[in-house]
């Protein structure tokens, strides 16, 4: 039950109509008895540089999820960037201090890596590739960097995203094997697309499907499925694979302690309350 | 269920503890099938001038619920306002139309007439005795005499702004006998404690007791009980009465009205279903 005391977490973004976290979070918060709510708020981007910073002043508001197509901009808006949100470019979190400092981190690539951790694959002194060096591609990069791999490939047909991409990877992680320049999945024992290729029919695989090692574990961004082409495709080839909708569920738990809420559910449990299928 | 497609009522004002209408419209609208929402957003008196145009161009708000301390402020952050607003001097809603433009009312005088009609007395040609010319008795008065009483008197211990909303009312209703200077309710079919006083113990009551017509129907705005001491006076002395939520929940249709709802709900309606005791 919403009341004036009610904590708010604002979904921002345009258009707000496929927007899943409501369906999430809510339900969870009222099987918790936490008082707080997700509430979408259509905010376009010609309101956004100001529109943000007052919301977030807003006297029972706790932070925002941010969405497209506010992921990047956020970042000149906030006090503090965490360092995932920094390598990234891009936030999908802020959360007001108690004294009105807002800061800003990225949840996309934690989901992801949680997500292979409940597969039981451990991403620490592991080889990744991730395909796609945009917002979530690069999130889930910097994400696997944080877990420890030790040789990671990025790879984007837009060189300046996938070089500053690298650039920032190597900056922040000197001990980490960057490498840039091809999308062969051939000896990476993670390989994710993080490009929305596999949304429309007809799409391109985003890597060469017989280049993938069987005992690769194979993960995707794209939630328009349950299983994408390539998902369906790796598992073909033998692959173990983390569905789009993973991603979603894993990160939620992240996200909520990062807010502070108590208790923090599970990603069963979440899906358990879940007014959406996962 | 709030999703990315229900349609928001931002309710604006600070602080929002003691917010109610999340309560009785929240609950209705989910009896009525509608998918809509009043969510409450503590908008601070320092961000409210640039704020409210922000949020008000939201893709998905329709419109707001003003409350204190926006009330009259808001009067300049909007397109048009609707004579009742205007001689309030006061507006509790605003409407987002369909080509962006803002349209304020005044509906806490509505609920009051409409209160009086519930309760079988007809405004029409009545003589009425509003005390006190803040917002909320402003906002009586004006419906008073929209609602075609043919006598009004107002009375404040701030004279100026007695005398603003007396000067208003003669302005747009100059068939209306406008009284001023005196708060004695002899002589009026109609006595309505527009003022803060009774929320406290040992506040003196609005107008002399013992000067109230046992036949006059006797309202108030003070909801901190449902029977105030003023309201428990005028019983004593014979006095039909109107209680402070009666105006509450007699507005809420005139409001969903107004914000295009439907189907719109009787008061009885509305309480049957709000999680709050009216």
């Amino acid at each position: 039950m919403l009341t004036g005391n009610t904590t708010l977490l604002l979904h921002l973004g345009d258009p707000t109509h496929s927007f899943k976290a409501p369906m999430i979070y809510n339900p969870w918060f009222d099987h918790a008895g936490i008082d707080a709510r997700v509430v979408p708020l259509g905010m376009r981007s010609t309101e956004f540089g100001t529109g943000f910073e007052i919301v977030m002043k807003a006297t029972n508001v706790r932070g925002a999820l941010v969405t497209m197509p506010h992921k990047v901009t956020v970042l000149d808006l906030v006090d503090e960037v965490r360092p995932t949100a920094a390598i990234a470019g891009a936030a999908n979190a802020v959360r007001v201090e108690a004294d009105g400092r807002l800061v800003a981190d990225m949840f996309d690539g934690e989901g992801f890596v949680r997500g292979m951790l409940g597969n039981g694959r451990m991403p620490q002194g592991a080889s990744a590739l991730v395909v796609g060096s945009g917002g979530v591609g690069s999130a889930i990069a910097a994400s696997l960097a944080a877990a420890g791999v030790s040789r990671l490939a990025v790879y984007d047909t837009r060189v300046e995203a996938m070089e500053g991409l690298a650039e920032r990877l190597r900056r922040h992680y000197p001990q980490l094997q960057v490498e840039t320049g091809g999308n062969d999945p051939a000896g990476f024992e993670v390989v994710v697309n993080g490009t929305p290729l596999g949304m429309n029919p007809g799409d391109p695989m985003p890597v060469e499907i017989s280049r993938l090692d069987p005992g690769s574990f194979v993960g995707e961004v794209v939630m328009t499925h349950r299983v994408t082409p390539f998902l369906g495709a790796a598992r073909e080839r033998g692959c173990a694979t983390q569905v789009g909708t993973d991603m979603l569920f894993e990160q939620i738990p992240a996200y909520l302690e990062f807010f502070g809420f108590d208790p923090v559910p599970t990603p069963a449990q979440l899906r358990e309350h879940a007014t959406i299928a996962g």
